[in-house]
């Protein structure tokens, strides 16, 4: 038995997101059907989080523990053609057995993009969140500035499905910047609590559109609660955009 | 009764095309649909040109004859919601009577887009042809020279399924250019043969890979005749991406 870790990416707008739950296609399930395909075995898959439905990934990791018989780089060719097209085994490599998709991740960063234009675009629209004027980006950057470094994020957190020790988490990196007739919002952090990314993007949305203050940021923050002042932007602009080791 | 014109742009990938057919849903049946929906009677869709099953529309042009008795702006709206989402009404003007979507055009402008990296990122893959290596940019360009201007491009057409008067055609501007890892192939003209463009894309595909000289490109042209030489490039990088009246 050895450990491997592969980069995936995804489409993920028709999954009910990356874990699996009755009743319902989930990627990792498809992710272990593939590798079952592929090995006659029954292979557990480890991500590096979850994501949540019509959310999609750019560089998701995940860890397997395998007998696998030939180098690595083959099963990222033989586990595409067991995979619909919209997930892809990106690379693969054997790691230590130490080394844990979850566990072992420094640090996750996810693109948030935000489309502002009268009409969406047909073929945009699985991979933006629609605004339908321009928002004012410096607000936002004003608003995303108060955000970065160690907080408590609770105000920026749905109510999660799993308890957690502490809602303490910190942003190394937040940017913010305009693409045309996009908007691109990049988090780096050592972790993110339930739907934190979505409600600081919803947040921002907010300012961005003059319903909110950007000032007000910080009185959010404190009062560690989540109101209905922070909504939960779509999941379709949202991107698993790399994971750190 | 009164003209309109209306912008339109769609995501081809669920449709048919363009052109109505019988036991296949085409975009002109689901946009007749819609105004029959909106006025309660039959309206005939008359679009620029056709295209193909699983291409795109940035900026397709229809007229439609109608007595709509509201400022045309609010016909926006209202055939949006009548609408599936990947179809989209971007602009709609009363225009005179004398205007014919298809005959008054001046020019049309398609886009081609190429992806190249050794495995397709699955939110792209609608909206791209996928290439596995870095395409020789610098001879497609060269290939693109020689196609631009007045030629019979005959030997770029697919037989195509209605009698053409002349397969004499001008490309008026032909760019490519490279953005990150896509190509971006740009070609406006006075008219284009049945798969004219997915020819070229496919020409400049195999100039690209090293599989064709571009040198060749004249005398594929001077032949007049379609060989397997030059390819179909797949219709999902396409894009009709503006009609100039």
């Amino acid at each position: 038995m050895s450990r491997f870790r592969f980069t995936v990416a995804y489409d993920g707008t028709a999954y009910a997101g990356w874990q699996i739950q009755p009743r319902q296609v989930a990627i990792q399930q498809v992710l272990q059907k593939a590798f079952c395909d592929l090995t006659g075995e029954s292979i557990k898959v480890h991500g590096s989080g979850r994501t949540d439905a019509g959310v999609h990934a750019a560089g998701q990791v995940i860890h397997v523990d395998a007998c696998f018989s030939v180098p690595p780089v083959a099963y990222v060719r033989a586990l595409n053609v067991r995979l619909p097209r919209d997930i892809r085994i990106l690379s693969c490599a054997q790691v230590d057995d130490s080394f844990h998709a979850r566990k072992s991740a420094l640090s996750k960063e996810y693109r948030y993009f935000i489309y502002q234009a009268d009409i969406m675009l047909p073929h945009l629209r699985l991979y933006r969140t629609h605004v339908h004027k321009k928002l004012d980006t410096e607000a936002m950057q004003q608003a995303l500035a108060i955000l970065e470094g160690t907080h408590d994020f609770a105000a920026f957190s749905a109510n999660p499905d799993r308890e957690v020790e502490t809602t303490i988490r910190t942003i190394f990196e937040a940017t913010l910047r305009e693409e045309g007739q996009d908007i691109i919002l990049s988090l780096r952090g050592n972790g993110f609590l339930y739907k934190m990314v979505r409600s600081i993007a919803g947040w921002l949305i907010r300012v961005g559109q003059g319903d909110a203050k950007f000032a007000d940021t910080q009185s959010i923050l404190d009062s560690r609660v989540r109101t209905a002042k922070v909504p939960t932007a779509a999941p379709e602009g949202l991107f698993l955009w790399k994971v750190h080791y």
